[in-house]
């Protein structure tokens, strides 16, 4: 056994078994009238025998809402699909970038903060997101013995299901981002740790600030020409990427730089990637999932108007995630002599998440700006990183915390159809911004440090130099064993 | 020429003129009636001269089905698109999980599967399936110029080509499961001939079984109150997963282990995969595929009804898998000391498979259930053929042979809305569950015990030992010479 | 600095600066009444700021186009999103094609032909494709502050934005066919020219002949009996894959072959590509988006014809690609002694570029005649460049150059739905194939020597051997350090 597995396999079996406990002895046993003793005694063992018949009010009539509805969920379906696929796209620009020694690890944060996850924000991230707004009934949404219980059939917009799905797969996402700023050097069960919280609770919770209506979306009122005022953040420039950027960071500074990554006497000593395919293959998937992300978030598709801005929102995305490349690149190339890939891969993703909160609002060649600018950003937060010696292997903070805050700004200082402009709306979305930043890097400093006083933070500095494959979970990802005879002479 | 190319050559060739005699033949030249010499000379050379006018029945009259007929077969394109996505899944898992010197061999498997499987599967296995319930004319689908004879126009819900292409994908999956479990040790043309038989015949006879009419489909009752008491398998886990796990168990069994998979005194000596990352790829490439597979087999959306089903079944999908994950790593972190991924990525995978027969008919709290079972069953399944000594490199049949008994099974052992529970609910999953695991795994065992008796099954020593990329395909996946400046200092 | 920067450097921002100007000056600022004088000030900066109300006439009444306008405008988005999906396919087969001190620089290509190529398209592609039946007003486009000036609201079809999108997709796949045929030797700053020129102004004009309304289009006229005698080229095996072919072709001759890929005394020397998995997942990515490409070219969803239309074309893509592999497969083997892969995974390229012209108009039966001709024409063709000593490293002119002219000949060979068929009909569609070759070949042949001249097309010959990753990027792909400690023992 490489390290004391008591406390990981104890607070892992806690967290599991709290998992299980509220998510099965909510779930009714849909209409097995006929029970046999046998699964009576499965039931009851697993706690759901109370539950076994279902209650009268859980049985709604099925109304039929058109085929508008069947359209409008199975767009959000095809969306939450494609976000999905970002899970890939992440753990293979995350795994690509870092050295390899390290890819195990990588690949199953990435796999783990979809399960986990997905579990998390099943059990707990959900009810909490929408407290407010929408689930009357708090865990009222997994009562169901199929769908549907916890509005009334005939006015709703959505499957409750697919709603969960679209949002489930955000918290994931928003999870995720981090795995590749913590790299080389984090416990696995530290990451578990953070992942669980922050999908079962901190993304929730900022979550609901401004999509379950909490005070940032109440934040302002509209105006008398119909201009809303509060906190604008179409997709989550600041909900689901600053939260990950900033959480990222956080962990990035309570770790400390990997071994090596700068000099005793101060100098920067670039640590490169071990796989460019794997990371431009990733921005690819990335890229691909991101028509997911923000056209799935106009949350309606029937009508003429939510069509046509729904494919606006795409062409938006994809002009922006252009202009990121191409700035990224031209930067790179006068800065440092040549076209850098890294720096132009991180330019797309940059655009990405800066065109996220205002993809609705703009033109497109307003777009084309939000992405240049970000392009940029990219490059500069990759150098103020590196002066300041926080060592963010994969540009987590630049790209996802950097561009984020970008995103979210530019609603205030560029003219769109959202805000009313000038500095009023500057100011709120300034507000919205920084509360995003405090809220995400204070209770991750705090958890990372909590982590960080009992020694379960960082691995030791043998176990980083043998890599976190090895010292973690006793495998390579490329045992030079599996080569031999293979044409590669390793 | 490395191997005696006669045999297989001609049998390729018979295989091919048999598909395309069967193909063209049946296929009536549309409309070309102002034909010229050159035109009619290549159709009399290819067998289509005959038909060159097509027949008054061929031209239905087009009834405009509306929208939701549209939707419909929009939904089903997709999701078939996102099953033949899974190809790129497996081949990405498969050859990850096994040595470098047998990618290409592991790669032009699965591409096989699907290019002879989509071709076997048009000429034989799609009426073979259908036979008795669906198509009125064998052999009729592509025998129409455009689309549509076999039913009339009116009152068809998918287009026959959907149909087709839905039903295709399948059948390449079930195929090319069975391609890790045997890989580095089979002959190129003993896989061809294995595929074929399995897509152009065994797969088609186990589909109709269940979904095309069969003893499966009828057997059992309706109950008074309405729940069916046939055999339930909604998408596949004992169709198409048992299926493709059961010949792969038969084919691992008819090779024996590979070279020094186990000591000569018995000891088990895993060889490690080559790539970790293409498998983690792999896998989740699968997650999303799966999306097609379960929801897609709703096979209607635009009901409330159907799409509300259509989106459950995608969270009860995610949370399987997810389960699966959790389980897999915790039982593996028990027991070898550390979180294996390995076995998490096969347990997201054993959970999918599980779901898939009762993704329709579970609760949300249910699945999970199911998918945790599942990550736990993978594991123990890989540990049994270790004991057994069976060597199945990727863990084909604990994936989709165990977990897709499993998935069945639980419909007669948990509580759900398909079946009334009890001991004959079970009684019938069961024998559903036996008749899908001797099916297939008697039928591809005979077959390939035919091969072996022919000399045709296994390639020699040392081949093996060159690896299938040299000795049957004459190149290297990773060849040393095109690495040479790379960076690598291979 | 590895090279002189100052020119690349300049003509990329003159380039970049004539598309900021274009696209920016013409996009309106939308609704922002109460402009602060910050926002005004940035807007002026940038060349907005004149325009910063939106005129009345940009304000189109939004009519409710209905649920059919909704279904179309989603399915023609999620098929450009698999278009765009396409580009990492041809990053991971051009990449995995070829030698791996060149990774960096393909796929940073594949990358810009997107950035470079949407924004381009945008700036001024789009309105020359068509200038002349579709856009009233040049530039119109993107000048609508959201969505749809330039027709009315109650008579479109699509919203302009997907329509964009679907096009640019297309023009930066015409774009990214060329980087695997001048791989290995072209110096970066020429191959962004290339493709600044192809998704501006070369593709734009090719696809305005066919798609535009230009004289392709015209050509021909109905019969009385209904058939149109005009060039056909449904989906773009001309308009979009031959142009790409000859480009390539041409960027291969100009260049000249790799060093030591034909020996001083004409002996072919083959270079392999350093990772085969890599170009295998391209291929299945590339299968997957083609799904999008054949299928989202049908431009109309809701009916039940073209419904209908669309799923045909879905399985004819399906058996033209599954063909091609099988034929490419039985080729090399006879040819070469073993089933040869990337003969194979070229022919299910081969297969797809070749139905891609007449998806629509074929029977699934000469479909697969189609795919199985172009399979061969793929392994013919690579054994053609072979003897003519033209060095095109991943077979793009076999793949998409002829067998995209066989795709359109096939229309005027064999039995359709589109031509009257006979001499008329095949002169017709060889008038359009000697055109599109004409035209790709001959203008990209030109500008090819131009850049030569000047001594911006080929690396040096040192830099060739270091390999473009080290000589124009300054980077690996794989670098050795990152892999220590990582099982590899390299």
């Amino acid at each position: 056994m490489v390290y004391g597995i008591r406390t990981p396999m104890l607070s892992a079996l806690v967290l599991f078994g709290m998992l299980l406990g509220s998510g099965i002895a909510l779930a009714p046993v849909a209409s097995a009238q006929d029970e046999s003793a046998a699964v009576t005694e499965i039931a009851e063992t697993i706690g759901a025998g109370d539950a076994a018949t279902p209650s009268e009010e859980a049985v709604v009539e099925e109304a039929d809402l058109g085929i508008g509805y069947a359209l409008d969920n199975f767009v959000l379906f095809i969306c939450a699909v494609l976000v999905l696929f970002m899970q890939a796209g992440f753990a293979m620009v995350e795994a690509g970038l870092n050295s390899a020694k390290n890819t195990v690890n990588i690949l199953y944060k990435n796999l783990m903060d979809l399960a986990v996850g997905g579990l998390l924000f099943f059990a707990f991230g959900f009810s909490i997101m929408y407290a407010g707004s929408y689930v009357s009934e708090p865990n009222a949404y997994f009562n169901a013995p199929h769908y549907g219980i916890y509005d009334s059939a005939a006015d709703r917009t959505f499957s409750p299901q697919v709603d969960w799905f679209f949002q489930a797969v955000f918290a994931a996402t928003a999870a995720t981002i981090v795995s590749g700023a913590v790299a080389g050097r984090m416990k696995f069960v530290a990451y578990l740790a953070y992942s669980a919280l922050l999908t079962g609770l901190i993304y929730p919770i900022s979550g609901f600030w401004k999509w379950g209506g909490g005070w940032l979306m109440q934040f302002g009122e509209l105006t008398a020409d119909g201009y809303s005022m509060g906190f604008q953040d179409f997709a989550g420039s600041a909900v689901v990427h600053m939260v990950g950027g900033f959480a990222g960071l956080a962990g990035a500074i309570v770790l400390g730089p990997r071994l090596g990554r700068f000099t005793t006497d101060g100098k920067s000593v670039p640590l490169p990637g071990h796989n460019i395919t794997f990371a431009a293959l990733g921005v690819f998937i990335l890229w691909v999932g991101w028509y997911g992300f923000n056209p799935g978030s106009q949350l309606a598709f029937q009508s003429t108007g939510d069509i046509d801005a729904t494919v606006l929102i795409a062409v938006n995305t994809t002009l922006a995630a252009a202009a990121g490349v191409v700035v990224a690149t031209l930067i790179s190339w006068a800065l440092f002599g040549h076209p850098d890939l890294t720096m132009s891969l991180n330019g797309a993703l940059g655009g990405l998440v800066g065109i996220t909160a205002c993809c609705d609002c703009f033109t497109n060649g307003w777009s084309i700006v939000v992405g240049a600018v970000a392009g940029g950003l990219v490059v500069f937060g990759v150098m103020l990183l590196d002066k300041l010696k926080i060592d963010d292997p994969v540009g987590a903070w630049p790209v996802h915390g950097l561009c984020g805050m970008w995103g979210c700004l530019a609603i205030g200082l560029l003219p769109n159809t959202h805000l009313a402009g000038g500095s009023t709306s500057l100011m709120i979305q300034a507000t919205g911004v920084v509360a995003y930043a405090i809220w995400a890097f204070v209770t991750m400093f705090a958890l990372f440090l909590v982590l960080k006083a009992i020694g379960m933070l960082r691995v030791s500095p043998e176990e980083e130099k043998a890599g976190l494959d090895v010292s973690e979970h006793g495998m390579h990802a490329y045992p030079s064993d599996s080569y031999s005879g293979a044409g590669v002479t390793a």
